[in-house]
């Protein structure tokens, strides 16, 4: 199972998240992680004119808030009591199914229509973050009030909290649809500064098979591949999300907004568009690395087939006359060792040999010839 | 032929189970398959407040009981006694088709609608089973009844026969679609942990691949491709099967239930993100393992080249100085040999070859330079 | 072009058949192929209560049998004879392009909708055929005739014909339209056999692959691919024409029959489903045994380095000690030759200088490591 | 450039040819290439009962000629005189843009519909061309003309043009569209004897790549595969220009004509089927190719490592025996070469120490092994 | 970051240029990017008899010059003044998402409709680079005004605005619409140069690969094939830009501009078509890359197989004959040495075993037999 206090090691590698509840279990069955971390409650209440902000301890002291203020957010974070989830399951009239899928954090981003809120299952980069340790976000998004839940603190919406409180730019004059935008609007632009890190990783790498592969290992191409895999498979479904967020007729969705996630869902193509390139390159360079590795075993055998083409002739040359028949017992045996000029002779031609040799590996192009210019052509 | 009994390792490797009957044959034929189970019929009917469950062992035993529930699920356990079947055919009007579609096990998951039920297939894996030994599981689903068959004893389904019992969550209170809806469940739930052992798996191999490539096979890779292809193969079509229960207009089929056949459905194709996830990180693995099969061969080959091309000249200038010229013949034939000098100069210039070629070596970044720190590049 | 006669060992090489009409020849224009077969015309003429079989030799002889049973069809067994083709499209009335597609043998298989019959082309798998030798059956049907043409004597409609003579199922009973069902059913399951034969041979291969590859070669693999490609290229277009089938509303085709339609339509999905899965179980070996040479070719590169290694540097040793330097003419030439303990130290020397590289290559796990547990890592 | 004077050789490798009209020129400019051929104007005007073929010099000469018979078909040899073009555009009141592509030569096959005519670009082989040296031809078609441009004399309309002089078939008693549908006809079966040459060619290197791998170059793949992806490319749109045809309600192109279309279109379906075929079998031959070279380099060094591994240890062995250890000096220096036996014992040590590494590559498989019967295994 | 002041070498490499606006900014934020050029504004405008082109220095000059003329072009060259960019927003009434895109330059070639305008962006090469530097710009839309913004000066839109002022062609006379129409034909042109030079790149790569491996390197192709990636990028939504311009039922689009933009689009599918057979190309190269390094490295192997394998035994003959065995201690010891034809002999048996080395690899096929003709095999 995922450790997930460290989930910046842990779940780069994780590809799949174990399911907590049993198969067969009932719909709806809601199965404790103890892993998970106790819930936290912030709440900001607004209007146009209006603003609050406070966390609170009992989920009881929400039900008085609701309704004060034009919008409420409510933002539990930690997923690790289940009795407040299934009470806030109570307030809000969510679903069994919906809740469940709150606590399995295994989703697919998706969107389900209920009749009185959407269900939005989101993947988020936590802030800071730099490996793909993708964290899931849940929102029911009603006409007035947007419920949030997420695994652990640490989040990318401080930018949108800071604008609340600032009353910066129009979000304290919109409903809760133009709340829920400005959340995705942040998740989505989290993975921009993700994917950045790993277009720098794809072209340090480049730059290095292309330089000196030796140095390098077809194993760190391959975890890029990976780290695109898993962010592809994150992304993928929040762009059919958002899409579909965009297109159904969600009756607290309004038409200005539906403007905003269309601009939103440009991002998530996108995108989509950084990782399909960026996993085409990686596939080029794991082709280009494998060409690598086979030039340079070309180079290395080069090497071995001159030294050894030139000097096992040689060596047999000296073996020969090396050899110690007996020159008394036969005119025939050996008289070359006794010649005036024996010796030079024999040195010069194995001299030739040599040269004979490396000129045909000149003529073959295996030596010298590298560099020749176009004209020789 | 595919031994049933031991489906654990055989079906493992089949790919395709052999037609039972012949081409050509009239359509509806029922063919006997000498190896099926004999079947058992169980029966559970309930309904809100009521609940019975018995094993019978005649068909005409079933007759009676149905309609006294508000549901009767009837699971007919082995597919040995074709008359049984073709009775039960009769007593609940299906069509000859479907009933042949029972008998011969190699149908894909899909959905046919009929007057008066819908016909089912879909794919099973055995509960503890850890190969995708999967099972077919055909069931007709009616008003008030639900009628299933499987292949032998041992299914997943007992979590749900153990909610029917013990009355928990709703499913008593529903009609015979929410009980399809959760045998179906049970059956895609029933992937996941399969899926789980497959992605340890190709952890393992992508460890090993990466630390020791000469300890394994790339036909451990390509098992784990095939068993991700059975899958795939069996999954898919149920993903399509789902989908047009939800979609078609089924009169037995409600609303409620529709919307968590939704939801397995959202299960469905997180099971096939996961497959389709886990094969390109197989296919990824197969390019690694291939690039690190070449590297070492050529780490292997560099060895053999240092050594050959170091040694080898060396050899040849011994091998020289180990020719028997006679040095009374001529005052050229050899002089070196009695030169005061002589040994220690030849053994100098061969200890300057040697180090010239280390040289070489080195400056071709054969030797010693792997560990270079990036400021030195 | 091919030889007609000997299908078997030459289509299952061709991919591609000669057209017989030159380019840009009349449409319609029928074109005699010298190697057709004479054709033979045999008719069965049933309806419920009757039943008549009779070989004709002249086609004149057909005009008073139509119309006399339900329904009469007409097997034309051999596209020799263009007069008769012609004099038969007068009869029934059938369209030049059509009567064209009947003698071009190339066609791909198709629906095609004429006023008062459709025109169906498809590709047959003659009975106990053990090679993709696909032969073209054209069909025309009408509201009371089946007219089919087949290149030569063999089929796999031998079991349709006996369920005919002896009134088995309901054939007898229903119209033209199920006689075309039934015959297409014949088709489609005669695919099935092939198959199965390919999937054994693939099991082989990849038994043989991971066992033995030295044993073995690629282009066996690369047949098997092959002939999945020309199945692959002959099932497609049959489904299509299937479904075509299933959907147009074809005045003379019966929703009962579309049922049994659908049945065949499943039957050719699952064959697309199994070429598929055989493609890429073919193309994973195609990449196994890619490995498998890679790795063999490590393994005697190794076999090579370690010898290599070891034993020419201690050649290099022993040569040293056999150059004769004449150490009467230097106390330096060669000193040790004389020492008393001069050969048992050169001789340990050597030895250490094996068991050092013997070492060596023991720690980069060459030699010896291969079987090392689990706990060892 | 391409040099279009010698098109086979030429444009068998372009890809690409360069426009001519400068980016930014005012849509509708015709700029003049000057390789291009000076036009001739043969026109053929017939109807039910007449025939009329002339060629003329000056394009006024047409004027009086149109409407005179039921079609005029105007084919323009050459596209060297934009001054004729143009005077054609105002004769039929063409638009600019269409007629930019009939002298731009890169166009894609496509249909364009206008208010009073089709403007058909289509892509031929001109008869008896071996290479995929295609040229454009573009057709305009009214209710009672056929307008033609070709690149240059030589195409594959011949055919069609000896049935209007004949009156073979129903050609004259026909519209201008039955017209157009023959020269597409005549144009798309002009593909065929290409598509069976390189059937030809790709079953050669099968043959070659099985039997005789070193005799190749993977470069003559190569060349097929590309040759290939020009003709897909020619192709591919064709099929789809056609598919409009047969589709869009074009007011002069009568039902019974899009019927001959529709066969039309099966046969640009046909080719892309036996191209997409050739596709896949080319690239299989390149995995074959590189299995084979990987295969031989295997035996290659199989071969080097047996001969090494036996002579290189025998080789120092003779070595060690080939010291100059001075016996005299101590009993311990060499005292093997005095024994009585010494030399014969080292033969048969040697001899041995053969044989065991000979029976290590039997046990390997190495030698001798390749051709046991599968009942050994 | 991308250095913008030397486009052509940096953004080469860059396939992703960073975002300006921090995750979770509100929608709108307009980031100063501090190494934009200051801009410039270019205003011509004109109608069918009237032609004003200026340039102005302070934004406010524009506003008494709108309405003067049938169509006012304003091109804004350079984006380091956000305030001009604001101003200009609410001169024409632009939406603030609008805006920040103009600003963000990673934005995918888009079409969005607003009410009173359509925003278009394009993605264009200017003029005179021969590297893929793709520059963004941005064009509003309306009725009588065409508003553009452009990086930096230089761009490719010099011979429209030649026919502007030389009022040739159509152009004058015409709306903001077919103005749009002409810069973006002037964009989708500029592609068909660039296209052009890696036409002839990679084929010059081709007869490299083909010719003369040794002498390239894999990361050439690699870069080819980089580069048809990014324009891929670039051209592939131009590709739909401008689909969605021919389609959508824009108030201020003409039919007569829609005649041309399907003709623009026609353009954008070939510009689609040859980087998609070039990008087939370059993968082709690739693997005929890699088996020429494959089969070069066989013909490496053969040399050092053959040499070796020849001279390595005759090496160890000549070994055993230099073997000091004291012929004087036993009448076994060496007596060939004395032989009176023992060096002949030993000579000759030598010669007789390399010519029977050359025969085996003769017969193998290794040597001499490359250029067998047809008829010899």
């Amino acid at each position: 199972m995922v450790d997930r206090k460290s989930p910046d090691s842990a779940t780069q590698r994780a590809i799949h998240r174990k399911r907590r509840a049993p198969p067969g279990a009932a719909p709806g069955t809601l199965v404790a992680d103890p892993t998970a971390f106790q819930p936290a409650i912030d709440v900001i209440a607004y209007g146009p004119d209006s603003f609050e902000e406070i966390e609170i301890g009992n989920v009881e002291e929400l039900v008085p808030m609701l309704g004060k203020h034009a919008v409420t957010w409510i933002n539990v974070v930690g997923l690790g009591d289940l009795d407040l989830i299934r009470r806030l399951g109570e307030i809000f009239d969510l679903h069994g199914l919906a809740l469940e899928d709150v606590v399995n954090l295994h989703q697919r981003p998706k969107l389900e229509e209920y009749a009185e809120h959407a269900f939005i299952v989101t993947r988020m980069v936590p802030d800071g973050s730099s490996s793909p340790a993708i964290e899931q976000v849940s929102m029911f998004l009603g006409k007035d009030f947007l419920l949030t839940f997420q695994e652990r603190p640490g989040d990318c919406f401080e930018p949108v909290r800071s604008r609340l409180r600032s009353s910066r730019g129009q979000i304290r004059s919109r409903m809760a649809d133009y709340l829920a935008y400005a959340l995705l609007d942040a998740v989505i632009d989290g993975y921009f500064p993700l994917l950045e890190a790993l277009g720098e990783r794809l072209e340090v790498l480049e730059d290095r098979v292309i330089d000196w592969p030796a140095d390098m290992k077809a194993s760190e191409i391959h975890a890029v591949k990976r780290e695109l895999l898993l962010l592809r498979r994150a992304i993928w479904p929040q762009r059919e999300m958002i899409n579909a967020l965009t297109r159904e007729a969600l009756p607290y969705v309004s038409e200005q907004t539906r403007l905003y996630l269309r601009d939103c869902y440009d991002h998530t193509i996108q995108l989509m568009d950084i990782v399909e390139t960026y996993r085409e390159i990686a596939t080029g360079l794991v082709d280009l690395y494998l060409s690598s590795v086979s030039t340079r075993l070309n180079e290395i055998m080069k090497v071995l087939t001159i030294i050894a083409t030139i000097f096992i002739p040689l060596g047999f040359v000296a073996g020969i006359y090396g050899m110690n028949f007996d020159r008394g017992a036969s005119p025939w045996n050996m008289p070359e060792l006794a010649w005036y000029w024996g010796y030079p002779v024999v040195m010069g031609l194995m001299a030739a040999l040599a040269l004979a040799m490396l000129y045909y590996f000149y003529a073959k192009g295996w030596i010298l010839r590298r560099g020749r210019t176009r004209s020789e052509r």
